[in-house]
């Protein structure tokens, strides 16, 4: 079973030039060519510009650029966890260890929900 | 069904002072009754924080202050979508959208992993 | 008389494209072209590259970089403050208020220096 | 002569702890105590307080905002520099070099303005 998050993340792993990624045509393995802080870069870049959504949507604009925005970050930061051979998987344990919200429990409520 | 990040999303959403969350003794409830700005301020904390972690990662620390970090600021934004009223789902759609996993393949595709 | 950072700002302001700069030739009239989000970016992005730069620097790379990394920031500060028709010496002024540094007793100190 | 940026290094170097600053009783000072990680979250921090003050002041605020944010900014920037035994004067000289303002005919301009 696999989360859309798993599922980015294989995808984002297999565009690393180690796996075949193609730098010319792939903007994700051009990040990996150039490495971390091509990578860091761009996650400090795209905090700015979802604070700059996010006030824009206060004074008026779609908050659909917030969405757009937030997208951006985590998928820069999907690709910093692969440079650094992590899952997503392991951040949502993290979050939901913090939170109470056992990941135990949500695979097993996940599978009465679809009997 | 829900994953993990619905039920953070949930418990997140149970924190807004509107909907009983209390600031005197919830750190998130503290977020919303502060506003945009003590939210935005902290996005920009993390990525900043992320981005040190990568840092000390490469120089020879743990990497999983990575992990811790990237959760920080995973957190923060799903703080930042509900102050929005957008939903975490909503950030996974547009990035499965964005690299052609579809959510609807998603789902067919995990139902019959769990067959 | 006139500081660096005088004479910068004055660079900085005839490079607006309302003051005859050119996009096409120059980059801080481009950024002018491009508006608040363009120079905003630059801000993050520069504060951002200023961290790694230290972080590279504490890990046994030259500390030069730090200054370079200030230096554009600061460079991208005061495009920030021309965009909104402050001036760097107002930004002194208030450092100088908070720490006690009047700019009263400084030129007064100034002037006795070159007699 | 020194100029106001000289005399807030010279204020911020006398907050090190090694020169006697007091943690308890200087926010540099504890900055400096703190060490790299501490000063570099700030940088972070401000950078994204002036991108969120000026998008406020094109919303309507007092643009008055912006340059505090900015002055916050620069003295955290002053804070990294002493941290990395590096003057504001260096970074000023990288500028002028950048933009041909020559730090040799500026004080030539100065001595004449002053006659």
């Amino acid at each position: 079973m696999s989360t859309i998050l798993d599922r980015l993340a294989d995808v984002i792993e297999s565009r690393k030039p180690a796996n075949g990624g193609d730098p010319a045509t792939s903007y994700t393995s051009k990040l990996f060519a150039k490495g971390d802080d091509a990578i860091l870069k761009k996650i400090g870049e795209e905090a700015t510009e979802t604070v700059m959504a996010a006030k824009d949507a206060r004074a008026g604009a779609d908050s659909g650029k917030v969405l757009y925005e937030v997208a951006d970050l985590w998928f820069h930061t999907l690709v910093l966890l692969a440079q650094f051979d992590l899952k997503p998987q392991q951040v949502l344990d993290e979050l939901a260890r913090r939170e109470g919200v056992s990941g135990i429990e949500e695979k097993a409520s996940r599978k009465e929900s679809l009997e």
